[in-house]
């Protein structure tokens, strides 16, 4: 089931409503006064409430293996200039996250999960939020079924393992993207590059944020330090 | 025209070519020799070849205002969770970039330009890559046409401007996400924020590039400091 | 009473030790066993002991107020180039870390505090480390007392009122650094500036810690997303 | 000879002044006129004139191996917290940039350079600059003549072949601090560091720089991406 609406009580904490009437600490709100705009609890407390994204939905999608955050997934989208008509590869699905902001902007993903607890985690959150997708329960190290892709993106830690099969999938100019936790996976990828693939680049992308009210605006003062390194190949 | 091919010598030089015979200082290469894969210059001289990608032509477009980065651009189009159906509205258009991704993913964009040339410029560099979208020489902080809007996107010194014809605009829970230079323009942003929205977030995205190369691996020397501040509104 | 060891677990918790016998959850270790070295407490459980240095010392004293780190107090330090003969004049004193870390480099310093118990604090935590200072319980904003001043150092929110007193005690080139957490502030202050002051920069000093341990090399996940600024001037 | 005064003209551009009449492309200007304060050129061209400092000096010695910055240089100060009475021994010299620093706290600092030309480099630019320091012609990879060493400073791509040496030359606690480009090197430091070191931590610090004129105020559009990573143990 989707989270329908987001409430946000005065000290700035966030609730996802799904349906039913909603319960909190600050009282009690029935499913028909759940509306966006200004609302208030049966004690008078206030929210304001407004209509949940996409993005609200697949963040909040039950917990599981450690999941790519939107400044990561976006880059790999926009970089890779992925449309609708894209025929994109994705391994591994984990709890199908960035399955789930693929299959958002194209109708042609194929994503492999050879874990089968993942597998069954990712297909439970996709098919919650009536995501459509071609999801296997297949290594893809033993191979890539499809052809003609124009991205393949690899969430795994051993992507040296798929060089093999990527170039046979990919397009001329098609982009193979890793996200990789450590450095040391970097350097041994693009040592393991060979001469179908030319690296573009490695990079990682750190997100602050700013506190801003009144006079006070400044960096926020803990912040997420690391995500993964992003490494690109280009198919020659 | 768009960009075909990309060509890369061995000093990791990159040659984007169109069409016709391909002349540079390493040698020429006849129109017809210049396919996917590892070519020579009639002086022997080896490039990589392979196809050009939609974002390769978008940000090497003619020249014209400072244009955003696909880090920034990423995070907009993931963290709004846009897709072919959305309904998104962009100001101003500048050279066409952000305007050539959003309309990449959905079509229905709409994008203002209030200054003349720019307006022009866009036209033509988003009419060369084949791209439709509803550019309009109109200046956005006189209103807004558009109706149920799911994301408007501002690159704009000014989009305080704005946020009394965006809150008509824009559905509930819909962003407005703005791209500014300074730290200032963000202030006043959330400071003339008004009821109608929710203050997100603020924040910064910084790219960092690495050298991988056998045992050299080491972040790049040089990096850019700074492009703008991403400010994100949701609409109540 | 300073720290005198520090013993670190298998798990590497650290512990300071300052004298008599040590009680932990791992054990206890007689006074007399407590040397550098590999050591065990009476549950066999081992740790490793060495000397403790300055900054140990400091860092960890009585807690107060918001303490400056390494990272800020040595590029102060460094870029103001002071050493034993430098005359230095610091507010606010607040718990007194900056002024040890100045007091340890130069014999003539001179701070000032206008808030008493931060005084006492700062008078206590001094003593106990041996730390001879010039500490006054004065208000910087209404007159430095001393001239020819290498470095004046400024940890207190409206540093522009330090400035027309600052003028007359530096010497021609000497340094005026103020640390600030705001941007709006550092804004502020150098619209200030006034003639007699050359604006050299304003930075900020990001710390990223890696973790490393066999094939496990990345950035922590967690980091400090900032402290405060750096804003650096010159007296003409 | 040391830097004397500084200059600076209207767009900023600084001069360093050492002795006799000052001559520029905005004039001249007769060596009993260069004083602190506003001065003018012949031309009637203004300059903003106050005293060069240690720093000035020392981070502008004649060219040679790249430099250490002050925020690296600085937080090795204050993270070891040495001071006048400190025993310190460094490698290599280079051109004499960290040792001019380190020097400047100390009196007792002993400087390694194996390389001739290195030597002879800075030991020119230290007597220019006043500063005595035991700076010797050796390699400490093979050995090192000092005891009772409070911090050894490793500023050298291959800091593993000095750990048996450093082992018997630092106080418990004492610090060895190594400075190096590649994560690679800190990986193989680390890997190498055997049972008399503690592991303290390994970081990289990011200096930025701000913009700040009326309301410009944003981070500067090109910054220094990387310098090197500090990695500090402990002897137990």
């Amino acid at each position: 089931m989707k989270i329908k609406k987001i409430l946000i009580d005065k000290k700035e904490n966030k609730y996802y409503w799904k349906e039913g009437d909603f319960h909190s600490s600050l009282g009690k709100i029935g499913e028909k006064d759940i509306i966006s705009g200004n609302i208030k609890s049966h004690l008078g407390k206030e929210f304001i409430c407004f209509n949940a994204s996409f993005a609200d939905n697949v963040l909040n999608m039950g917990k599981g293996p450690a999941i790519m955050l939107p400044k990561d997934i976006g880059f790999i989208i926009s970089y890779s200039g992925i449309n609708e008509k894209s025929r994109i590869v994705e391994a591994g699905a984990g709890s199908g996250v960035l399955t789930a902001f693929l299959s958002n902007i194209s109708h042609d993903v194929y994503s492999y999960e050879k874990n089968e607890s993942n597998y069954n985690l990712a297909r439970k959150n996709l098919d919650e939020l009536g995501i459509k997708t071609n999801l296997k329960n297949k290594d893809i190290t033993e191979g890539i079924d499809e052809k003609d892709i124009d991205l393949i993106m690899l969430d795994l830690p051993n992507p040296w393992e798929v060089l093999k099969h990527a170039e046979k999938s990919l397009k001329s100019g098609g982009f193979l993207i890793s996200y990789l936790p450590a450095i040391t996976q970097v350097q041994k990828l693009v040592d393991s590059k060979g001469d179908n693939f030319f690296f573009d680049k490695a990079i990682e992308l750190i997100e602050r944020e700013w506190y801003v009210e009144g006079q006070k605006v400044r960096p926020k003062s803990r912040m997420i330090g690391h995500t993964g390194f992003l490494v690109i190949f280009r198919k020659i």
